[in-house]
């Protein structure tokens, strides 16, 4: 029996189309100082040619941090990073789609320990700076050499201008490859971040559901980035939604070479010379991020949800995702309809302060109510021009703080049902 | 502009068919002493000779208890029986569709002082004795007297026969009217509860989005009225969500008239003579609630989650609701897919004490996984033959607790979709 996550489906049945809100080229990443990937059609996907294994090789000194799923069921690789993640060395990254390793039991963590001992082999490292991610079919446990058994095979191929095979082979019911890349000053060093990132269904927050990676050629100490990456995540990665699931396989992993020439010695995540880098880091994960919204299965639209005015920063995200993920007005944005009565509906179930008599709403910049009520003489004309679009900006006030965060997500359409429903005829 | 919630659309544009899962007829309510209803078509709809408007007589005497919505942003009916509850009296009830006077500022207060006012000069009570509630549009403020100046041409339509006309004056979308009743000794006496309800979307658990009003003629006082219908309340229409949104105008009110003759009296909840009453009250809110989530917008199956070895009772629920609510095992069973893992992604993010290895999962009937593993020569026929039928269930054991708990819900179909995006053609 085919069991499979939405987001973990290996080719599902009919083709699918590239998003309309796919950017409209893949960008060009350059390389990374001491990153060498390879992307490759393994044989591990039931549709051949179908790329689905990916290796980076990591310069020795590589510091790693990251960000994983808070699910109580985690896969496999997940359990391993997280082991491994406190030593925050890495020389090896391998990530493979078809099979998410989830849900495994014993057998999940053997293949994990295999892979990582062979890669540790094939590298001349130690197995816990090898990290592990899988994607694709949960509960379906495979032979120990699953994966390892492909590793020697994909050596030869790792190269500096692998990125985009790469981003293609962890791919599941993904419509496009997402891939961004930054330069920035570290003091007088230009360092370079570029990453790649899948997802498409089964994304909230805690973490979206998602693979992500980024590389960078700046050195920093193993706990300065761990403190980066989580800070940058909670505004780009965690401040997404598709459809308010959560998988069992989130990961997000960062790893820094250090192969930078005259970059200054950095000590502490509140560095000074840290502050460009740290700009252009969220900066990526917000691109990352966004991109799989755009790719949100059966996404139509992108949405950004601005929320102002709240008791707290937390409670503007808690009430921003309440909006995002409120089937109500994604159904509402999908059928281009500037429906508020359900925008105030999920900000009075996000469970967060609210005064109803306070709640201002604008939809594409035109306010629609103000002070709690509809706005005398509202001109519906631009607003319903607006939802036309596929970009639809909400902004909320909730009128009593000043805690303030954004949300993207993107809208609910039959789409969506389609791909999900997996009808079986 | 028209804004709308689902639940609350005067009808919509296409006419909807009766949901599959509607039972088979309306039940035969006979009377309750000290109750008498009417329900009409007063103009409050678009679509003239569609039934907007119940008003229920309650005899001097009756006590009243209610849970409301937990939305920051509830409608002004709300806020008017949540003041006036504490006094535990009721003599009449007023409930329109076709407007739900929600996020309407003073004018919306101003309504329901006038609709009490009214109420109780006709009627011969304090305004404090009309419970209010409204479902329909939100955000379009009407004239104070908009329910009040139809209030006396109800008056001469009241009977104790009502209960069908009134059960379909507050429906919206509801595909069916709903509604149910029991017959319970208290002591010697006979009591009898009858109740109805509407709700098909933006259903959850907080209140479902659900209007619910139940009479008894027993002789209860308010204080143990409301602690039965609390109690009731979390297993019936706190176990219940279609699509995880609340609504503003979620309002389930009991009243109990006294009229029984032969009663013994009843002074705390814990009364050993209200064993079959208490009962038949969670009897009758299940049945209800049931009938709620079968008439799901665009549902097209009847699920029913039961969770077993959580580690508390609301862990359980915690974990059915995930499971409930995730959109991708609801579009799952929609494609007739015993889909476990999704069930299992579901588990893990509810955030509740899991141990991946020592959860199983059956569905109809049929084990699928045994301690984290899938059950060795799992054979999928007969699981496969149990999705094509209407009624779905689905029985999870965590395997670290005695904690367990019911819910029920309904798939996810293209359906919801074409009834809530409202496509503007």
């Amino acid at each position: 029996m085919a069991i499979s996550t939405t987001a973990n489906t290996a080719p599902p049945k009919k083709a699918l189309a590239r998003s309309p809100l796919a950017p409209s080229r893949f960008p060009t990443l350059g390389p990374v100082a001491g990153v060498r990937l390879a992307g490759r059609a393994m044989g591990l996907k039931k549709h051949k040619g179908v790329k689905d294994l990916m290796v980076a090789e990591l310069a020795p000194g590589t510091t790693a941090a990251g960000v994983l799923t808070r699910s109580k069921c985690p896969s496999a690789p997940v359990d391993w990073c997280r082991a491994i993640l406190p030593r925050g060395k890495a020389r090896v990254l391998v990530v493979n789609s078809g099979n998410a390793n989830a849900f495994t039991g014993n057998a999940g963590d053997l293949q994990v320990a295999q892979t990582a001992g062979e890669a540790a082999n094939l590298f001349g490292c130690r197995a816990q700076d090898v990290y592990i991610a899988s994607t694709g079919v949960i509960g379906q446990p495979r032979s120990p050499d699953y994966v390892a058994s492909k590793l020697a095979g994909m050596k030869r191929f790792l190269s500096a201008k692998g990125w985009r095979n790469a981003a293609e082979a962890i791919m599941t019911t993904d419509t496009f490859p997402k891939a961004a890349t930054r330069k920035v000053m570290i003091g007088k060093a230009e360092v370079t971040l570029s990453g790649f990132a899948k997802g498409s269904g089964m994304i909230a927050p805690d973490m979206a559901t998602m693979l992500g990676f980024v590389f960078t050629d700046a050195k920093i100490p193993a706990p300065v980035l761990q403190r980066l990456v989580r800070n940058a995540t909670d505004e780009s990665f965690n401040a997404i939604t598709v459809d308010s699931d959560t998988s069992t396989s989130d990961t997000l992993l960062m790893f820094a070479t250090g192969q930078v020439k005259g970059q200054p010695r950095v000590s502490s995540a509140s560095d000074k010379v840290l502050k460009d880098f740290k700009a252009a880091l969220k900066d990526i994960f917000v691109d990352l991020a966004q991109q799989i919204v755009r790719d949100g299965e059966g996404a139509q639209k992108f949405v950004t949800i601005n929320v102002a005015g709240a008791e707290s920063k937390r409670a503007a995200r808690v009430i921003g995702l309440a909006i995002a993920n409120s089937p109500l007005v994604k159904t509402a944005i999908a059928g281009e309809d500037a429906n508020w009565g359900r925008i105030v509906m999920a900000v009075g179930k996000a469970g967060e302060k609210a005064d109803r008599d306070k709640l201002s709403v604008s939809v594409g910049g035109v306010a629609i109510t103000r002070d709690g009520q509809l706005v005398p003489d509202y001109d519906e004309t631009p607003v319903a021009a607006h939802m036309k679009g596929d970009e639809i900006t909400i902004d909320v006030d909730l009128g009593i703080g000043r805690g303030r965060g954004t949300v993207w997500t993107c809208d609910l359409t039959d789409g969506y049902i389609a791909i999900n429903a997996d009808y079986r005829s």
